[in-house]
């Protein structure tokens, strides 16, 4: 049940200061009060009985232990009966598009867990439409009843040369972004090697980050800890969420960046990196905890920061030294610390109602001062963006691919072929460079013991390319195609499949739908999520999202494949960042040595 | 012996990155390497041993186990032969002029102390001289090799109404100045009425500051953490150094305030105070050192930030914590963490060398990477603005002033008066609105029995007008008088004296050698501070300074002044902000109820 969406635009604090003033004062009734909890003070690392909060202009006027005079006509009471109040949890980094949503879908999804601050890198939209798209996620983040804060994205393309995405992002895009109400500095800079080697785009990108007083983000993804990550931090990127042990979390804090951890649908860095606080007695106040990529399922069965904040408990982490990393540590990194992240006079009243500071049952949501969600349910409405057009006809195959168009040829004469073929791993996310000796029938070269095609179908520029390839490690049985838009970080279509006619079928239907997965066998579909929107969104309900997909990880076991994480699996087939073997629009990618490479090996 | 300066223009992070990563990757050598010390990590906590620095354009470049990569032709190398290098301290709140030394000769006063920043409020010279006078500070302080932040003032005239000042700022005076390059936020908000009663001119000036994204300095000096405090926190100030009990301290960390601890001169708050860190375990990040109010004498017998992290040591807190209080925490407050406060990459090279961290000898200074200080002594120039004529010239008496100016008529008619009399009260601020029963000779009232004569000469518009009245406490004897144009917050003259001849020949004096401070005593000159810039300040070096005021207080103690603070109490007896009787140029002030009142008491 959602009511109609108040108008979202912020007054600062300035501009309501004399009616807080007023209502701190007693001489003015205050909209909201919440009295009879318990005030978890992120600011002193207390928690202070019986304190109460006075609420106006969705900000908090009065916080202390008697509010009474602050309560008037008109004022609204609740009564928080020994619960917790705690301040809304912020995610410091994160991809919306990861859940398959739109923020405003995002948005509903997580702020029944608490989540009222997000700083998301929409990253993907950017390979796909470019600076318009940032603006379009950015616009629809600014409607939303919480605080969604964009990072403009540092690398698209992420492996420039490699690959050709839908639109680049230039150091002039992020100097105009920076300028934008909603933008809080540069999304995570990806492209480690370019500013390690003094890459001057780079450069440029983080210094107009910088002379805007906005926060460069980080991501050094190499285990290396010698001279280039010392190189990279001299760069300017003030954080770094890429860590995954102690050491790693450790080397941060001491260069001066905050070491963000991840729980994530699929990233566990959390608990190897806290010891770097409960053990090692490091100062707690750079570090931060965040998801970084979310699916709609995690969202809808696990939850979101709530999650992440309880891992961290349960992993020994004090509860209030937990909750200041999902709070005031993330808003004081952002140079948000005047503005939320705490419950403390002037500040966005943004506070949850638990009653287990170790549990936290998440049961009441207030985002600047309204009640968003109760009891797991929202309680006002996420306004959608208009979104155009151009958003939505982003999958454009230029043609209707027939199973021709996937069809591989083996050099003339040859009965067998040596072919490189993309070796996927459980749990890992970089490939194996494998070969295989494979048979040449009608002059097609064809996969067997478990090698399967892959192709890359151009969609951003309707040139009807198909580069095709070999991968193995799905364990797909049949005549069956997958075929997915969410192809990071270009965004492509990626097809893998047994048989080419299903190949040829899985790509039209995405060419029809705009966008999404399709997985298909014995010439039907099994399985499809729409992602409208750019190919990466769906703008239903994460609930409904979230059935879609686990139908669709179903309909691919169906088809054989036995992987923890197949989906993300071939969605990654074509990141072109991470070893050792990739697909892009230009061939095949050697990706230890960061160039494009034959797909068949010589005849010796 | 001092160098000539180098351009203390500073570059940006930003524009000296490429040589930064260049110098930490091993491209290029660094200007200066220290290495075979102990690090102390202010982010995360730690001391590191062996930790080497690489310092280029005035900049960390590198900061970590071994710099020798950097090191090149041209690099210069210090051994630190096994001391800790510590960040340079910064002073999070204090006026120049109360040093009485210009912001150049304050900066050769202290960075041998290992001061390196410094966030002052230049309000004195604001009621002298107005925003002009604020910007001739403020470019004296870009000038100078250490970091001098200005804060711009808010409250001149601290009491509109009841006192006259040289100049008023107004919110556009506020709003201009957030435009200059070395302004950081607004002075403390002394005006903690006005902002509690909603005081449109104070809540605009706070909403300039926090438009430009700056911060608001607070000063809430009332005992009440009642409502009045809560209402003055909603308004906006950020911080409050004017707690004095562990209480005070407290309460402001739990309103999301940074809690200034302060040990000044005559300040000693810093030990009642920082037990809530130390016993009541509070988060030591809203804790920040600073000095509010430093004479010469202090700066060059004891010491300045050194001698503040050096108490609270000494008052049990964790070495590396306190240190925390007066470097990163005071960056973070300023929203300057990521460009000083810190041995980081990126941040400018302010660092200390010291062979103890209870003892904090101060061995060695670098600020933005050169050596500004070494055992104590200068090792570079301190350049001085070019003050102008109307600097210079702001004593303007009008006339000659005669005996006959400091005369007090009796009522017609009246054989002896019942007068109030201004009781200045040992080791406290406050004063006592006592009255005495005293004679009248000739038609005038004449001071006896410890009570002298005050009187305010008009020193700003040239009126001529003198305000007289009584004073009792400091003991004077003999035919003597003491004038200075030091006299917060007004800066008016104020001659206290026990001849009305030697009053006038003081207040000539003073309007001579265009300010200062004299005491005179049978006809002849004891002691001259002379203090030219603005009535309030020397560009003589500290020493000088410090070694003429000594001889000011030994030739108040030679009038028969008793008093621990006696030049302190004289300059506060203008202060109409202060209970309970004051003097102003309109006339006596009771400042218990904030109006005007009469000298004598009516006759029954």
């Amino acid at each position: 049940m959602t009511h109609a969406a108040a108008e979202n635009r912020t007054k600062s604090w300035a501009e309501v200061a004399p009616r807080l003033v007023a209502v701190a004062a007693g001489r003015a009734a205050a909209d909201l009060v919440i009295r009879g909890g318990r005030l978890v003070n992120v600011q002193s690392r207390e928690i202070l009985d019986g304190w109460q909060v006075a609420i106006a202009e969705g900000r908090f006027a009065y916080v202390g232990p008697d509010a009474s005079h602050c309560i008037g006509e008109g004022t609204e009471i609740v009564e928080a009966e020994g619960r917790y109040l705690i301040p809304g949890l912020c995610d410091g980094h994160m991809h919306i598009e990861s859940g398959m949503l739109t923020p405003a879908e995002f948005a509903a999804a997580v702020a029944p867990h608490g989540t009222t601050t997000i700083f998301h890198d929409p990253h993907e939209i950017a390979n796909v439409l470019g600076l318009a798209g940032v603006r379009m996620m950015h616009d629809e983040a600014l409607l939303q009843p919480i605080n969604i804060y964009t990072q403009m994205p540092s690398c698209a393309p992420s492996a420039p040369g490699l690959e050709t995405t839908g639109f680049a992002v230039s150091a002039a895009d992020v100097a105009e972004a920076m300028a934008w109400p909603g933008i809080i500095g540069l999304g995570e800079m990806m492209n480690y090697p370019g500013v390690i080697h003094g890459d001057p785009q780079m450069l440029a990108e983080m210094a107009a980050t910088m002379a805007a007083g906005k926060t460069v983000g980080g991501h050094y993804a190499s285990p290396d800890r010698g001279i280039p990550f010392h190189a990279y931090v001299a760069g300017g990127p003030a954080d770094d969420h890429e860590g995954t042990a102690e050491s790693d979390a450790v080397a941060r804090v001491r260069q001066g960046m905050r070491s963000m951890m991840r729980l994530g649908s699929a990233w566990y860095d959390v608990e190897s990196q806290i010891t770097a606080v409960t053990q090692k007695g490091l100062d707690p106040r750079n570090f931060i905890l965040c998801t970084d990529d979310c699916h709609s399922g995690t969202l809808v069965h696990e939850g979101h920061m709530n999650r992440v904040v309880r891992h961290a408990i349960a992993c020994g982490c004090d509860p209030v030294i937990a909750l200041q990393m999902a709070t005031i540590n993330t808003a004081t990194h952002f140079g948000l610390e005047r503005e939320l992240g705490s419950i403390a006079p002037g500040r966005r009243a943004d506070v949850i109602l638990t009653s287990s500071l170790t549990e936290l049952p998440i049961e009441a949501v207030y985002a600047r001062g309204q009640l968003v969600a109760e009891h797991g349910e929202m309680r006002v409405a996420c306004p959608h963006y208009d979104w155009p057009q151009s958003a939505r006809e982003t999958v454009r195959l230029g043609k209707v691919l027939a199973a021709s168009d996937f069809a591989i040829a083996a050099p003339k004469g040859a009965n067998a072929v040596k072919a490189k073929v993309i070796g996927v791993v459980e749990n890992q996310a970089p490939t194996r460079a494998l070969t295989a000796e494979l048979p040449v029938i009608g002059g097609l070269v064809e996969g067997e013991n478990g090698v399967c095609q892959i192709a890359l179908v151009e969609r951003h520029q309707a040139t009807g390319k198909v580069v095709n390839g070999f991968v193995s490690g799905f364990g797909y049985q049949g005549e069956m195609a997958i075929a997915s838009t969410v192809a990071h970080d270009s965004h492509h279509m990626i097809v893998v499949g047994t048989s080419r006619e299903m190949m040829a079928k899985a790509a039209n239907r995405l060419g029809e739908v705009g966008g999404g997965v399709t997985v298909w066998k014995d010439g039907k579909e099994l399985a499809l999520v729409e992602l409208p929107i750019a190919g990466l969104m769906s703008d239903r309900p994460a609930a409904e999202v979230a059935a879609k997909a686990a139908a669709m990880v179903e309909a691919m076991a169906a088809c054989g494949c036995k992987l923890n994480n197949a989906y993300m699996q071939h969605s990654l087939l074509a990141l072109v960042v991470i070893p050792e073997l990739r697909i892009s629009d230009l061939g095949l990618v050697d990706v230890t040595r960061f160039e494009l490479t034959e797909l068949f090996e010589p005849t010796a």
